[in-house]
């Protein structure tokens, strides 16, 4: 197998996008702040141009973490195709989601917390920087977004 | 799109095992024992019907935190084919790695750690609880082994 030659920033950056863009799910990666207790679960998200909407359980550990801590380190894609995101977690107040947003989270995730009887929290992730990368030769430049602002173009 | 049905513990139990046994990268999730911050990388491993081997540089987060607190959660597969296991990690000395395990690992992850100038860590990840599941109907019945103890048959 040959490796592709590295993608350049503006092409990583072009391709992260997309994958914001197109993708569904994301592995999020969160800490329990009393005892380190390291967190990691699938979930679906909604990308708004500048920011991950998720939604969890409230009372799940991911949920509890997210909002306790305001922290997570985020992947997209595949082993062999990462988008890594670290970013500024903030607890979304059911006034904060307006219908709209809503029912534009519920059309891409497939599932709609509003109607669960279960308490769910929605979540808004805002990535204060973002790393790609393919296969070793990607290493370097892997970094695309420095505090919240895109390298580049 | 019509779910499949749901897999049987002995069914998954199977999947998981081959899935252990045929990838190559699994998602790593740590945190840092002094502030708490998550951490998620990809990293290449060797599973051995007990334990998966993985290496990775001493000086990096994920080498810190595994030697640190000896906790991670780890997932194969996809977000709609998960396998999650969390276990106990114990860093190896470099007289606990045989030339033929270190060969074995270099010939599974493409990468042979002893050969890099790097100072790397070789680290044994042996699961106490392992959950699989696909979609929604399969979140019921995902746990798989408890206590080190795989469940079904």
């Amino acid at each position: 197998m040959t490796t592709p030659p590295a993608r350049s920033t503006d092409e990583r950056v072009r391709d992260t996008i997309a994958r914001l863009e197109q993708d569904v799910d994301a592995w999020v990666a969160t800490a329990d702040p009393g005892d380190g207790t390291p967190y990691l679960v699938p979930l679906s998200f909604l990308w708004d141009g500048q920011s991950l909407l998720v939604s969890t359980p409230t009372a799940s550990p991911t949920g509890r973490n997210l909002a306790d801590t305001g922290r997570t380190r985020v992947a997209l894609g595949t082993t062999r195709d990462v988008v890594m995101l670290e970013g500024a977690v903030v607890a979304l107040g059911t006034g904060d989601v307006s219908e709209e947003l809503g029912n534009r989270f519920a059309a891409r995730t497939g599932f709609d917390p509003r109607e669960l009887t279960a308490d769910y929290t929605y979540f808004r992730v805002t990535p204060r920087r973002v790393q790609a990368w393919r296969e070793e030769n990607e290493l370097r430049g892997r970094e695309l977004m420095r505090d919240g602002q895109w390298l580049g173009e």
